[in-house]
């Protein structure tokens, strides 16, 4: 197909969602691909483009003139262009954005770019439609099918005023139906959900959910309206979100796909092995200096992957249910009633465990009751130690303003590994004596 | 505010956002929130109670009539009532189908509750507004005027043939500037996105979230339209689906929040716990049989957090990776292949930290060079099995038609601990010789 028959290739891809033309060029070869984009008109390459694999679209764009991004710009929304944009290096950015002829966009597009990626100056688009609320009715309808135009989906109409603070919302129907002598000012709706620039995206997310929004506007720090999110970009964001917690989790660190090159995976995840490695040596000193313990008691150490294991399950199960409550701020009461809670809850566990324990040891393993009521009261006190841990941990970090789901996965498993084996011991030590 | 003075809690609740409502009700004790279900008007309380926390509407439902509640249900759209029924005993289903007067929305909702939750069947809503390609533009916009009533929210025009097959969409632009005298048929767009209702929720979500669609027509197997999916359903739905494989990660089994009470919280983490218990069972028992190793190589035993935290932390990255990879589908190539990827991987990894545990097993904790070339070749070799496990157990898994996120978090650390001891020892058993 690639070679000669522009014409059918064109046919054939006109009928094409952009979506899937992204489908097809992620699968081809890069001369191929950039061949591809160069030949569709414009605004189907821009949409096609925004849908691309990052990496695929890197290498696309590094193949592409400075003009030839810039007239890709143009066509695209300026929330679209400006991520584009964000990706591309210091030097190549400002040539970029000095080839778009259309100034007002240009100006969009530095403008986003100053906002953090993920906050909802940074997710939003500067395209919206707007009407001053001292407008009458009739002008307003002419102004807005002007404005219409730059703007793929009309979600709502945001009413400002002469110094562009919002002040409420339009719908289309409201519009239709008011008499066209009445004012603006008489017929909108001042109840309106906004977020401010610097809102977090979660936020933003948590917002929208629950009020079942398709668009929200956005105003800086003086009210005024700036911009708008929609529900789509939303969407996106809060799957990227919902990945990254899940990565988090399962100590990779940096967002990557099962298609990535080998590098690039081992750059995500060998940091958090190296942690692991290092909190293993630690366990390795900390097992050492009981090596005492080894002439009478060596049976202890057979049971300390079983400590261990115990310690990492419990310690992550309750930090995963903590960072879920702190994501969707549905946590109440005082940490201290919180920590009782866990102690509580482990209470409960730990015993259910311990007596599990001791009958299997006992009856199948055939140890003798010092050694098993040893082994089930380090499991109670382990299990004790490492929940409260894993409450305590993300709890604290994110009051001191850091990313809590840094202390998940491997972190938590690290550290309570450690406590474990060490509290299993000292447990050993006062009961069997050595 | 509670006691006597309803008109004055009437006026204040009457600028409340339904969401807020629900988030004032979900503090209050249950006597006080069934008066204020029952004092506000219907379709507020409607919308209040879906957003209700679930254990909180339970409990609110208990106290209704089954009068009442299928007064509430006569408001709400045809899934979110469809969604609260299904939380009802099988007894209680049926008196509260048995009130509802309007016969048409019974029938809607009794038809939703045969499907799975998770389809697209369980996630539509009956309300939509549709057309017949048969109609003239002038009769359609008078039907579309009565149909749109029952419809919160038009986000498109769906048409179909006489046997209510689904032939296309329509959008209101389209409509309005259309000549009157034009038939449906001449101006309907043919091009439109659709899912069976047996499309699995996740599968809507991809379709969704890939071609931007605010809303997505539903058909059954014959192709006849039946509902809709709106994008506010499916963003509700993307949530739950990412806290549920998040909790799956953490060992968790089932739905719970932070605040939920301790014995619903021990009922979802104790399974867990209870399977890496009989996990610890196994490897006491390997440990067990190499134990002639502990006369002359009881520093053996320290190494053994550390190998089985390895294998643990190596598993569930190459699970979780895989995991991702099979819910966007964008897993490509053999399996074959695949297995070589991560072997490649795990080697790079295993020897970046068979290096580090060598140089801080020589100079820091004194070992001599046999027993470091032990634990070094072990760590290298687990690193590659745990990596193996990790990728191909969920593969297998989604083959088999098994829900792949089994198996991550507490089952593969389990397992990978027992296969990285065991590897372990055997390694040492050849280089050392016990």
């Amino acid at each position: 197909i690639e070679e000669g028959r522009d014409d059918e290739l064109l046919l054939y891809l006109e009928d094409v969602h952009h979506a899937d033309i992204a489908e097809i060029i992620n699968e081809l070869e890069l001369d191929q691909a950039t061949y591809i984009i160069k030949l569709l008109d414009s605004t189907k390459t821009s949409e096609a483009l925004m849908e691309l694999e990052e990496d695929v679209r890197e290498r696309i764009l590094d193949n592409l003139s400075a003009k030839e991004i810039a007239e890709e710009l143009e066509n695209m929304d300026t929330d679209d262009a400006a991520d584009i944009i964000s990706e591309l290096s210091e030097e190549r950015k400002q040539e970029v954005i000095g080839q778009i002829i259309d100034e007002e966009h240009a100006e969009h597009i530095v403008e986003l770019l100053r906002y953090d990626e993920d906050s909802a100056g940074g997710l939003m688009a500067k395209e919206l439609v707007k009407v001053n609320e001292n407008w009458s009715v009739t002008g307003c309808m002419a102004e807005m099918r002007a404005q219409a135009e730059n703007v793929t989906r009309v979600h709502s109409i945001y009413v400002v005023d002469d110094k562009n603070k919002l002040k409420g919302r339009l719908s289309l129907k409201d519009l239709l139906t008011a008499s066209s002598k009445a004012n603006i000012s008489d017929v909108y709706i001042e109840n309106v959900d906004y977020v401010n620039v610097h809102t977090d995206g979660e936020e933003v997310a948590r917002i929208m959910r629950k009020y079942d929004l398709e668009a929200i506007p956005v105003v800086d720090e003086m009210g005024r309206l700036v911009g708008r999110i929609t529900v789509d970009d939303i969407m996106d964001f809060m799957r990227e979100e919902a990945e990254r917690d899940y990565q988090m989790a399962a100590g990779i660190s940096e967002d990557v796909e099962a298609d990535d090159s080998i590098l690039h995976l081992t750059r995500a995840r060998l940091p958090w092995l190296v942690l692991a490695l290092f909190g293993g040596f630690i366990s390795v000193t900390v097992l050492g200096t009981f090596d005492t313990a080894m002439q009478e008691h060596g049976a202890l150490f057979f049971f300390v992957p079983l400590i261990a294991a115990m310690a990492g399950n419990v310690g992550v199960q309750s930090s995963a249910i903590v960072l879920q409550g702190l994501a969707n701020k549905s946590l109440r009461g005082s940490l201290f009633n919180r920590l009782i809670k866990e102690v509580l809850l482990s209470l409960l566990n730990g015993f259910a465990l311990a007596i599990l324990l001791i009958l299997g040891g006992i009856f199948f393993l055939g140890l003798d009751f010092w050694f098993g009521l040893t082994v089930s009261v380090s499991l109670v006190a382990v299990i004790i130690i490492a929940s409260l841990i894993g409450t305590f941990v993300p709890i604290v970090l994110d009051k001191w303003g850091i990313d809590p789901a840094m202390a998940t996965g491997p972190f938590i498993t690290t550290s309570n590994d450690i406590f474990g084996i060490l509290i299993y011991f000292t447990i050993a030590k006062v009961i069997l004596g050595f």
